[in-house]
């Protein structure tokens, strides 16, 4: 692999510790730079975000973030498209949207829709949900699902290169890898792989599988509801809001994809044959 | 172990699939929770931030996350204390002190304290270190180093039962475990620990080695220079702009700690008798 042509890692010189003693070798990392992610509206460009990301898919990023935020309805076309720049991607938003900052400036900390208490973060998630749910059927071979890791990691270029980045990946109902995208930040990646379905009109996703390399917490959960995504599978564990999220929305959610196994949390009724029941 | 009384994990009903079938078990998921950090100055409480975290050690977290972020300087007593309710953490801030919101209140997305280039992001976390840098000299063994994981493992009953929580473990040269966290999110792991600190006056933590479970990022590394700490290791790699920091600011730090080996990036001359160089 010509590895000096991948965006998104750079080469480091290190002290490789093995067999007892140092090694110095050269070596590639996961880049991560700051995002800035702009607004231009009616005239105004404004700072909406920063985030810390690996460089690539920027404009996808944005579209990601601005739409699993719920400040952009599903299905605008942003005349103008974007522009990006080294740290920073600016949108020209539609005049006629009004632009409702107030959405994310009072998340300080984290960039989670969330209250103050479990029950308000899940309800906040419920009120922006932009498509209607769909209780569509899906079948998927238990079998599948355990080999979905290694599919999404034979695509991953960068983590190949570096051993360091998540990806989020969107499969089909046969197992095929339709698109992924890789960041270090794991809600980063999701970000961007919403985005790119946004870009190209294919929201909701509604009878295709997502896997997560890392573990599921309530803010991929979230995403992944606002993409009307019904099926999550996670390479790592859940949290407990993840799972609640997950059980009220009618979304699949499984984790420890590993081996010949699997843990199933919520919904098995999408995993043929199950013949087993919560 | 009585896991039952163990905070911080939740039970749920789950499928297992294994040997090609489905078992209904009972399994422990890690709690993920909303807590809203709040700060009372001169008799007018105010929200500081929202962060999703793992209820426990509420008030050390947001210790850590206010002393991290540059808002609160080293070695002030908070009289009164702080008061801890569900899902919020109300500190009681000096009316001397002044308390600089605009410092988070930017950081929309991320809680990173970075501007939009890199090199800016660098020069932001230099210009708020509240200690003088310290060249003090320690001496790791080398085969000490990968032997940390294993006894942080050890520590955490948390990732016993949940398989899925990050933790931040402080050593002492010898390898001894002084103190360490958990959390789903490995800043706010870091936090906890921080803040632990930051209460027992411990502060700067010049001779100590942290213990990442994951990956170290930028924001990790931020969070170290702030609270003094010269080693950091982690299970996972390291982003570019971690390295970037570590090297400027004179921090060993070493990724990839497995097996009978671990990759140093920064700052070798604190680990005993390396044979190599840069």
């Amino acid at each position: 692999m010509a590895i000096s042509s991948l965006t998104g890692c750079k080469e480091k010189p290190i002290l490789k510790f093995s067999d007892g003693r140092f090694h110095a070798v050269a070596d590639w990392v996961a880049e991560e730079e700051p995002l800035e992610i702009r607004v231009t509206h009616r005239g105004r460009s404004r700072a909406v975000a920063i985030t810390m990301r690996t460089p690539g898919n920027d404009t996808d990023l944005a579209l990601g973030f601005l739409f699993t935020e719920g400040l952009l309805p599903p299905g605008q076309q942003l005349g103008g498209g974007a522009r990006e720049q080294a740290n920073s991607v600016e949108m020209q938003w539609p005049a006629e949207l009004p632009l409702e900052l107030a959405r994310v400036e009072r998340h300080s900390y984290t960039s989670s829709s969330c209250g103050v208490c479990g029950k308000t973060s899940l309800e906040m998630v419920y009120n922006a949900l932009p498509f209607p749910q769909d209780p569509q059927q899906m079948s998927v071979a238990p079998e599948l699902l355990y080999q979905l890791p290694d599919r999404l990691r034979r695509a991953q270029q960068l983590f190949d290169a570096t051993g360091g980045i998540h990806a989020a990946g969107l499969f089909d109902t046969e197992g095929t890898l339709i698109h992924f995208a890789e960041d270090v930040g794991r809600h980063n990646a999701l970000d961007k792989l919403i985005g790119y379905g946004y870009r190209h009109d294919l929201l909701p996703l509604t009878d295709r599988l997502l896997l997560l390399s890392g573990r599921a917490s309530f803010e991929l959960l979230q995403k992944a509801a606002m993409a009307g995504i019904p099926f999550v599978a996670s390479v790592g564990a859940p949290s407990s809001l993840a799972v609640e999220l997950a059980e009220d929305q009618g979304i699949t959610l499984c984790g420890f994809l590993k081996g010949n196994g699997f843990n199933c949390y919520t919904h098995a009724e999408r995993i043929a044959q199950p013949n087993g029941k919560f």
